[in-house]
């Protein structure tokens, strides 16, 4: 059915759906969250016997459009169309895929902006923080009302690949593989301390009322537009910078004042001033704060191999050579913490010069790896 | 006369000294800054034919204070107090160690904070945005009033490396020997970037009024807290992080709200606000400026071994290998510009764990280098 000699495309025009749950979500912090609603996108058929869908988890600022636009405007292109569509690596024609939009998010599921239906304005800084552990029961309820026993696959790069990894470990036997890409089985202090800097710009903004500015209608966004910045620095290697940005000046001559003289600087700047406008502070700290939170190995006194012995997943573990916010060796800890419990696993460590935002970009090597290792899970699965 | 047995020491109480300059210097950007003044302090004795002389140039938050300790205050200790003393690397009793605070800084040299004495009010956004070239011509004005013809070494770490490094370039004959340590010939885009967001921070501040903030009683404080944060984490290797720090929560579990949970949030905010209140932001954008400015090869078409052949300087060039800010690849650019001239180098990569910290801190490799490359120098300069 599937004539691989067909050229790879687009999904082609997509529409997010949303579910809503009466039934309240206990979180880790001892509350429970509730009546909420998740948006996702569906790409693909569900087979009869269920057995081919594959769950797509989103990093930081992701969002549940992950392939295909939307019919009203061809650019809102999904966050890894070069990676899910018919005869991509995640071939749509196979898998049955799911994008969701994570509890607190900002793009329709229920997060800090949606209105508190008892006191109808927005939740704001009375909506609890979340761990990844909470996403993956949110995740399952949903994988529950599609009627989705076992996931042929739960993948993710960064956040979106400790999610997978923490379905793993919540949900052993629901997960018959997990693509766990550009992660890290936990924060060194170091990244703890970049998302600190990113929490302290938008809390210490005038415009943060104390997590409330929905009520007065303004946005800390001088905040979010410095923690996107950083964001942005961390995201990328230092030579793929120079080789993008260079380090001349506009002009050739220092003009000796605060304008934009570099074209970094720009860069930036830009980038920072787009985040602001589309995406919700609050919902920055919640997902900064599950990033400091996770560590699976926190129950098992610190010991991640111990922490995975529980895992029935196979694993493919995919790092980058340049991605100094979570590196190659943070990688090899979760290959070896799954080896020392016999568990099958695939690692690549792909030469790549783009940093931490390798995952997202379209490289020979990094694809075929995916495309290999998804063209095994579909033989298993996709009958 | 030097008895090499006796032990370490310090320089003990010293003073600060200011020198007036009525006649303006010219700068980079065009313009002429002054009258103005330079603070500075000196350790040891300026000999007979004046050989022995070492000019100590300070990095982004550094002071002319680099040894001993003030009068009053048994715990106001200098920045460098472990490399400058009887007995230490840079001997005392055989070399005259000037610290100079460099033009545009915040503790007692003209700068944006110093009152404007045609209008009687601080220079605030007026004050001209300076390079390390404009304080080299600055730093020759002192030596020259000092009657300092020829320095023994010229020396820094950091943005302190690349004045030596210049003063090598604007001032071939008046410089024995440069001793370049943690530094780099140009920062990368990377850098550039990490300072940008640090400007961004302190320019959006509110209480920033363009710079002129003196005027209304209050300082961007959130802003300047912010950018030393970010800089702490830069200062560090991520594995000096990661044993000092951790990632321990406080209490062990998480507290699911936006207090200190971390060890290193913990020592960010603590550094952030400190620094807040003893450091100038327009100094902080001026030193920032200097540091993206600094590019020795713009000159010559980016060809830095061209740039570097009017040095008449013997070098020293040292590197820390966990130094991401300045890495060993960068001071290794500095080495291949000057053998490209057969210019005298020695160069040391010192294996050390503390990141862009390492070059302020004892190190037994470090300080070996550093005390067999000055012992040389003595015998040259110090009879």
């Amino acid at each position: 059915m599937v004539d691989p000699r067909e050229p790879a495309g687009s999904v082609g025009t997509v529409f997010p759906q949303v579910l809503h749950f009466s039934e309240p979500l206990p979180l880790s912090n001892g509350t429970v969250l509730g009546p909420y609603q998740l948006v996702y996108e569906t790409y693909g058929t569900l087979n009869a016997s269920k057995s081919n869908a594959i769950l797509i988890c989103h990093a930081l600022s992701g969002t549940h459009h992950v392939a295909g636009h939307y019919a009203e405007d061809p650019r809102s292109v999904g966050w890894w169309d070069n990676m899910v569509g018919p005869g991509k690596p995640v071939d749509t024609r196979r898998f049955f895929v799911i994008g969701v939009n994570n509890l607190g998010g900002c793009h329709g599921s229920t997060g800090p902006a949606s209105l508190d239906p008892v006191t109808a304005s927005p939740h704001g800084a009375r909506f609890p923080f979340l761990t990844v552990e909470d996403w993956v029961h949110a995740q399952a309820r949903l994988a529950d009302r599609l009627g989705i026993h076992v996931f042929a696959a739960v993948m993710g790069g960064s956040l979106g690949g400790m999610q997978a990894l923490q379905w793993t470990l919540t949900f052993p036997e629901r997960v018959r593989h997990a693509l766990i890409i550009a992660a890290a089985p936990c924060l060194s202090a170091q990244n703890i301390g970049f998302n600190e800097v990113a929490r302290q710009a938008i809390t210490s903004d005038p415009h943060f009322h104390g997590g409330d500015y929905y009520a007065h209608g303004v946005i800390p966004e001088r905040g979010l537009r410095l923690a996107r910045m950083l964001g942005h620095i961390t995201y990328l290697s230092d030579d793929a910078m120079m080789t993008k940005f260079g380090r001349e000046l506009l002009g050739g001559t220092p003009h000796f004042s605060l304008d934009v003289e570099f074209e970094i600087e720009s860069y930036l700047r830009y980038q920072g001033k787009k985040f602001s406008e589309r995406f919700d502070a609050n919902t920055y700290l919640i997902m900064t704060k599950a990033l400091d939170y996770f560590d699976p190995a926190r129950r098992t006194g610190g010991n991640l191999s111990r922490a995975l012995s529980v895992a029935q997943a196979q694993f493919l573990v995919v790092s980058f050579t340049t991605d100094w916010r979570f590196s190659p060796a943070r990688s090899r800890e979760i290959v070896k913490g799954l080896l020392d419990n016999r568990i099958s696993v695939t690692y690549a460590e792909i030469d790549s010069n783009q940093g931490h935002d390798a995952f997202l970009m379209e490289n020979s090597d990094y694809f075929a790896v995916m495309r290999a290792y998804l063209e095994r899970i579909a033989r298993e699965c996709c009958s």
